[in-house]
């Protein structure tokens, strides 16, 4: 299934990353991650998530019509078997808190957090990776740009810039937005923002398939780097790419 | 469905996009970019090619183990009708030549191209287009980068960096090393680069899923554009966006 990844990936990083394994904390970005990570060649992943898929998802999550009122991780489960049969995909119908993460992080090489900001278990999913030794992703989708943070032991915290937020979503754009590089034009993000805080948390946040598409394969291509130990930007730093 | 959509793109614009009609010639890299594009909205999708899908397309393409030796457009149009069953999807099992393009482009707003460079059709599908007036986008899948150019009116065509070339592909490649922005690390892409000309021609070029995600990403934030009237780079100006 591998053999158009020659050149780019050699034999070693292949068989390393195949026995690599990643933890995905959240079903809906991760959805998506989860797919191009499989494809990339990443065989043993683990999903953690408690929601049923609905309608409004499958604007940009890797779910179906099908699918729709069915547990997220089942319908995942039964995408990537689809792909690669031989893969090694576990599931748990979970929501992870501070007092279930640790469980769920035993044997477990890289995490890549998706967990909702509607809670305090984002932040402690972190902490408790981090106690570990397992370096994590923070994935974000930003409507036309995709969003990567590596956090490890030598990274900030999320907490650096996110203290007791009521919207955690809103101080981190406002730091994408403050130290993206001067030659990247965010200002359609900026106006995005401005009405969102205007809308004074009634919704979730919007999002477009474009920035999970691309979100994906920047995740793919980092837990590449880490699998294989080659060096990455860490957070406060961070991987924004956008086409807009 | 696309209520998530909101604040990135109006009511206006997602009619806009819902009642465009795209042509994907080509169901390889053409079919990551569909189930993006028809998340994003984009309802109206006509699909072209005569492959059937074949294990090692699995690393990146958009297709399962059950979809092995079945055709790559039924394939697809079954995939994206279960995501949204009321998208009109058109597939036509057919290879794009010289003679038969012109009915395919007909009723079209925007094509993209990703017909293999095996022959001419490429080129000459271009040219049709532009003499129909319809803008082209040209995806590339360089294994950690995704890029797209952007072909109509007052952009220069393909052939004017690609000229009688056995292989096509490597002087695209060597187009993007040379003028891309002077902050992105494209060295690993030189290397890659050395080693396939290296093989002369004995492979087809090696191509990774995280391209194939983010230039699925790039191209749906292009159709939205072209859809709606707005500013492009053309080429041979270009997208490129890679974490590596």
């Amino acid at each position: 299934m591998y053999q158009r990844n020659r050149i780019y990936i050699s034999p070693e990083e292949q068989e390393k990353i195949k026995n690599t394994r990643i933890l995905i904390a959240g079903a809906g970005l991760g959805s998506n991650i989860a797919e191009c990570a499989l494809r990339l060649g990443f065989e043993k992943i683990s999903i953690c998530d408690m929601d049923n898929v609905e309608h409004s998802n499958l604007n940009r999550q890797n779910y179906t019509s099908v699918d729709i009122e069915n547990s997220k991780v089942e319908s995942l489960f039964s995408r990537l078997k689809s792909i690669n049969p031989n893969a090694e995909i576990h599931y748990h119908n979970v929501f992870l808190t501070e007092n279930n993460c640790s469980e769920y992080i035993e044997n477990i090489d890289i995490a890549i957090n998706t967990i909702d900001f509607t809670s305090n278990a984002p932040f402690i999913f972190d902490e408790i990776c981090l106690k570990n030794g397992i370096p994590i992703l923070h994935p974000f989708n930003f409507g036309w740009a995709g969003c990567v943070f590596v956090i490890n032991k030598w990274s900030e915290s999320l907490n650096s810039i996110v203290q007791n937020d009521i919207q955690p979503e809103v101080s981190i754009v406002e730091h994408i937005i403050q130290n993206c590089k001067s030659d990247v034009n965010l200002l359609w993000l900026r106006d995005v923002l401005q009405t969102f805080k205007q809308e004074k948390g009634e919704s979730s946040p919007p999002q477009l398939a474009p920035a999970s598409w691309i979100t994906a394969g920047i995740c793919a291509n980092l837990l590449f780097k880490l699998a294989n130990n080659k060096p990455t930007k860490i957070f406060p730093n961070f991987y924004l790419l956008t086409a807009n």
